[in-house]
């Protein structure tokens, strides 16, 4: 295969034409530097709660990096020595104490919809937790790829708390993949806020960061992925989202096809040559 | 929503007209307290081994759970220093030998079937774990929701001890999902014993209590649970097991339906107006 | 049943004719004692990697073994202090850069295969892991049903270092359910090598051994499994295969099935004959 061939740009095939560089954000701080936006929940005088508006604008933004081509990575963080507080009391719950089913539905799907978002861009998104973490907040890390953490950092699925079910925004499928059924189950009736050892243990946590270095560690292990092969990644983003249900058969066939698809890419030829020539692979991410 | 609207016994819309609280067991014990279940196999002298009564008398009474409104927990223990051995020798795997093809089947359907309405009720179960946790009365601990064990407790599935396969009840499936797929296999293929300390490390254990403690402690938790929106707990426990094999997506949208019916309960507003008032939420479980 | 009826060879029922216990290998080294096969890898000098030749003998020795019935368990290792290196660089890899999408399909659903006949043959396999374990090399280890390993051992799911995606032969389906979805992310995203210790920790490795002995262990624990019911630990596999995607009552009602015709078997008779004589059963695997 020819590298003559001009390069189209993926934003534009997919008639999507704004890079996402630039995004300027209401709701929280958006930047990006070499590939790696970070998102920074930013009401630290209230421990950075979500509201209506800040869920929705996080939900259009996740779905406008799945055909984003200037993002490689996501770092996701809180300001202020905490990660999220979860939707707002005063700005959410007030309000939905009043709503009536329909309107219930909509926005349990309107969160909801956030975490596909977050889980079929292709982009890895990196959770950076420090301090309080609860309820959305905690499903925010869940749904993230990787998680790093503090040793302080408290992560709590509070929902019983506030009276509602521990089934929020795919808690009751995601949490018990990630530490295990019985220690999910514990955390989602309980609501008990998980510690950072004990979440680094139970592998909620990939691992534990001094609070003053959480998010550029974060953003370090992002770049480091942004060398990598970045198409490849997002196709392993991708099949370990759509391999979630599927029997084992399904899932080879499904990385066959995958596979194969990677096997075309310029990367993987970069790769065979660079190593034949006993020279590091530089990733283009095509 | 006026809470002058007179509420209607759950028991009554099910047609199921007999409180739990009085059940009067005939092969283990049963008591109610304050919401509070605890269901002792009590057969001290075999270490509380099960029988075709003792299968079948829980199996209907997990059951009636699904329809009984004055229990909000269960608490699962044994007696005597030992949790449970499982089906019994002589009066169970004697006679299985002899039985033909739809006969066995009868019977591993029977035992199948207290498993399916252990995770189908609405109360959390805690097991409480001491001594020898064996075979069946594995079974029973892995499909508790939390579990509580002692440092000398020994939990073995054994079936391939007695010419056995390890797809007993279900393990084969819940087990994996409880301590990984690796050390759960290592568990069904050679039926060793898992000690306590490993099993908290595994995830098996969400805690260790001192064995004089551990029944105690289990019905603590309960009773904290049953505090807790017993109603969306109940909702918490139907969505973890609904979720099984769902997709992600399909969990979602699951989640956001169960979720905007929790949101429509007087829990929900009671625990808002609590914290409005700077006061603990009183759940009432509706 | 009467012990008179003659016993029909298993293998001559699937009209497959040869015993495995004399199969002579051409890519790699085979060998059979007491119903526990042993496979090493065996090119130490490149440690042990694969190539098209040993992929495809592979798959066909796995496939065999669905029908073999003189061997009970098998041993999967490396020579040499390694355990395998994966796809070999020039004879793989550097092919591979030159094929068309129908032939690189060709080849991921080839080395898929592989995947599927080690985990539908009914023989538990016990990896014996030190050193080099990458790429397909930790793919192999993967699909094994249990794993020893070693404090030196470096299991790295290499895929994206070499310009691929982690979904490689079932890894985003499989990795996932033996360490945790968060650590199993990091492992694919990165590439980086899981340590022995770490490893045990995450649940990958069933426990650690000295180098000098991994081999050994694993020989032994294979040959406790072969002292087992057979037949039964068969179905113990088959079944964790079956339930992977089902649901709680689809497995449960499965495993009714399967443990009905497990205690069918003599295995299960002797085990309850050998209990009342207070002997210690011998299992022939019928």
């Amino acid at each position: 295969m020819s590298e003559s061939i001009p390069r189209v740009d993926l934003a534009l095939v997919a008639g999507n034409q704004r890079p996402l560089a630039g995004y300027e954000a209401k709701h929280f701080q958006w930047s990006v530097a070499d590939g790696v936006a970070t998102i920074v929940l930013n009401r630290p005088e209230r421990k950075n709660p979500l509201t209506f508006d800040s869920y929705a604008e996080l939900r259009d933004l996740f779905h406008q990096l799945k055909w984003a081509d200037d993002v490689k990575a996501v770092v996701l963080t809180g300001s202020g020595g905490n990660f999220c507080s979860g939707g707002d009391v005063h700005e959410i719950i007030g309000p939905l104490v009043r709503l009536k089913a329909p309107e219930l539905l909509m926005f349990t799907r309107m969160t909801g919809e956030l975490v596909k978002t977050m889980r079929t861009c292709p982009q890895p998104i990196v959770a950076a937790i420090d301090g309080v973490c609860a309820g959305a907040g905690a499903i925010l890390a869940m749904a993230s790829d990787l998680r790093l953490g503090t040793a302080r950092s408290k992560t709590a699925f509070l929902f019983n708390r506030v009276g509602l079910a521990g089934c929020d925004m795919g808690a009751c499928a995601m949490l018990p993949r990630i530490v295990g059924q019985g220690r999910a189950s514990e955390l989602l009736y309980t609501g008990r806020a998980l510690g950072g050892e004990e979440g680094e243990r139970w592998g909620f946590f990939n691992r534990l960061c001094a609070p003053e270095e959480v998010l550029a560690e974060a953003q370090k292990l992002a770049a480091q992925l942004t060398e990598g092969p970045s198409f490849a990644n997002g196709i392993t983003k991708t099949m370990l989202h759509q391999e979630w249900a599927m029997t084992i058969e399904q899932a080879i066939e499904a990385e066959a096809q995958a596979q194969a698809l990677c096997m075309l890419t310029q990367d993987f030829t970069r790769a065979y040559e660079a190593f034949v020539a006993k020279q590091k692979p530089v990733f283009k991410g095509d």
